[in-house]
């Protein structure tokens, strides 16, 4: 019988999990690729029941009145399951995360201390309607040996269910325990996921900034992810003023609904006379809406802009526009109404580029670049869990090494702490060793 | 003026170190040591100063009954104080934690992104009566670049006012602005402190069990510690007897009141007629109480331990011993009750000792050593901020490292998004490049 047959309270599904987790952790790095290979396998096999399974999503969601931007997450095409599926393989060929040795170092004579990485444990996986986010996430977790607990949109139910069957059967075949994936059905359940921290070590929301915000205030689990993506573009009075545009026009149009799109333009106001109008006008082409605060709207004819804008992330063709006096002035603003997501400075001034980056309390900070490259594949780690705006680590986008731990390994020969306190106290040799 | 001649209330006082703050963490590593070493060399010429002041504390704590260990670790002698400034000392000559470049990576050409650590922010530190801890504690902060929010035992409010008075006349000599220095001096801020997600980064209680786990429950800033400390020591059926006596001993009775102390100990059946005689008159000869399961109560006459003793920490000599029949099971006992600080196996088995290293989850687990050993100074940290048994990173002893984060550096020369997406996107580079 599999764990999707069955309905046993959370609390045993998470001791079942965590159980599975715990011989998940301790497979070879082969073993849990095997299972990614059965796992493509599998899903490949099962196209048209995964497709048909869909369809029904997409029919019940349709006569629902579903908005489009959400259909069109809901809907797996055949060419979207194989680059799901293409995904899974291509987790397969990441570097292992598992086993590092991180430390190395001779305590004293046949005293070895080893910090090496190994799996959290369990992670709680809240997502929306799409379901190739579930194939790619399980992928993640099956790879960095954590089990996980998933909970996917309602419209797509039907979907994530065939999906973790399809998983589920395929598991059977391989060394890992089918029981490390398991599926929540019902909306009721989240809110006793959050409540699970003896056997959820991680929860990752994938959603709104709204319910991001109700996941962080209502579980002592911690939760990777960000809320508010408020990045900022400063121009300094040093900025190349072309560069500067495409930047400018880059980072706000490139896709507006990203989290790395800018929401905010602070200009200097050496350049503001010169730039604002070539600028307003090549975002205007774009179908962006201005809003200024009085110097701005003194220069360009937009409507204004309010506190209220300093704070709002847009996620839509909407920016705001403030002249400032100095990069200072741009830091402070940063500072006080950032969300400490990526902000950037245009300028050839490399003193002025190293004061931003240096005082600017942010997970990226850019310099001549767009704040769209804040994003894990771009920044070559294989693979992106999700992007912190936490101040401790993991913080920024977050690819496997955000879903491991360490533990500390001593080894001795009958070492006793005794042996060095005291009067006649031995002391510690402290030697790093190689790998 | 200076911070502590003022009471501003506790968002302004956080805002005041929040600004001060962002100052030091751009400081150099030269600015950051020379305030170390002005703040050494104050507390020097005011030693007379400091030690009235903790006598009055001592005196009023003697006039109201205070405990005598309370007592001692509230008394800050001549040699005491000596102690602590050499350790400021100390500090300055660690290495520095800010400005490391952990990823240097070239994106693409001319497009190059760095990972490279930087201060968390301002840390809040609640520490129970002893006044060498403050000065500690600060030391650390600024070595880290980080401002520190204070809040010691009223017992000791005399001393830690004339402490932070000393140091803030100190740093006024400095590149430090002083108020990155704080003292909350009554126990109502520190509800107010837990709230201030704002202005704190992190938490870091050092009492109680129960008090670090008030604060954990009652705050949404991360918090750096580890309310219980349950270690076990298991004996395996393979262990050298000799040695497991010798570090049973130690485990247990080095320092009892030791968070790496062990609580219980695990015997393998095949192992327990021959060494439970010898291991008990061991203790006992050391003052340990004996508390058994029943198996273990059928070779040594000792009273019974119950279900609560596999989950108290005594922190005092008092052993709960419990007879297993596997690796398997010792390893079951130790997931179910154990609190994920330190657990250690004596066995000549080198195949078991994996097995028990990779399956118990905690932060340490030893392999034919001691318990005691699990400790920052002597993991060759070189300080000690704290010991975490969270499953996220920094777990298990936790030196400077943990008050460090990392930021993302990118820099361009116009790098735009688009050219990197669509029909003919541009492939990274993603060449990591030397330091």
């Amino acid at each position: 019988m599999i764990a999707s047959d069955i309905t046993p309270t959370l609390t045993e599904l998470g001791r079942q999990t965590r159980h599975a987790a715990q011989q998940l952790a301790t497979l070879s790095t082969a073993d849990r690729n095997a299972a990614l290979e059965a796992i493509a396998t599998a899903l490949e096999a099962a196209t048209p029941e995964i497709l048909a399974a869909n369809q029904a999503d997409c029919d019940a969601a349709e006569r629902d009145g579903i908005a489009k931007p959400l259909y069109a997450r809901l809907k797996l095409g055949a060419s979207k399951l194989q680059g799901a599926i293409a995904g899974v393989r291509d987790v397969a060929k990441l570097a292992d995360p598992v086993g590092h040795v991180q430390i190395h170092r001779e305590l004293d004579t046949g005293l070895v201390l080893k910090r090496i990485t190994c799996p959290l444990g369990v992670l709680g996986i809240i997502f929306e309607a799409r379901p190739d986010a579930l194939i790619q996430i399980t992928s993640l977790a099956i790879k960095s040996g954590n089990g996980v607990i998933l909970k996917g949109g309602s419209e797509a139910l039907r979907s994530c269910q065939t999906l973790v069957e399809v998983i589920h059967r395929a598991l059977e075949t391989t060394a890992v325990n089918p029981d490390a994936v398991q599926l929540l059905t019902t909306r009721a359940e989240i809110r006793s996921l959050l409540t699970l921290d003896d056997y959820v070590d991680l929860i990752i929301p994938r959603g709104s900034n709204e319910f991001v915000r109700y996941i962080q205030a209502n579980t002592r689990i911690p939760v990777l992810g960000h809320a508010d993506g408020i990045c900022h573009l400063y121009l300094d009075a040093a900025a190349d003023l072309e560069m500067a545009i495409a930047i400018a026009v880059d980072a706000k149009t490139h896709y507006p609904a990203a989290c790395n799109a800018i929401e905010t333009l602070l200009v200097h106001d050496a350049i503001a006379p010169q730039i604002l109008p070539p600028l307003a006008a090549a975002l205007q082409a774009q179908g962006v809406e201005l809003r200024g605060d009085a110097l701005t709207q003194a220069i360009i004819p937009i409507i204004p802009a309010t506190d209220a804008d300093w704070a709002t992330e847009y996620s839509d063709l909407i920016l705001s526009i403030k002249v400032v006096d100095s990069v200072t002035a741009a830091i402070d603003h940063i500072n006080t109404y950032g969300s400490k997501h990526t902000d950037a400075i245009v300028t050839q001034d490399e003193a002025i580029a190293r004061q931003f980056q240096q005082n600017v309390d942010a997970a990226g900070v850019f310099h001549n670049c767009s704040t769209r490259f804040a994003d894990g594949f771009r920044y070559g780690f294989g693979a992106e869990v999700g992007i912190s705006t936490a101040q401790m680590p993991p913080r920024g986008p977050v690819g496997l090494e955000g879903l491991i731990t360490y533990k500390y390994e001593v080894c001795g020969q009958g070492h006793i702490a005794a042996t060095y306190t005291g009067e006649n106290a031995k002391p510690f040799t402290h030697q790093d060793l190689g790998e």
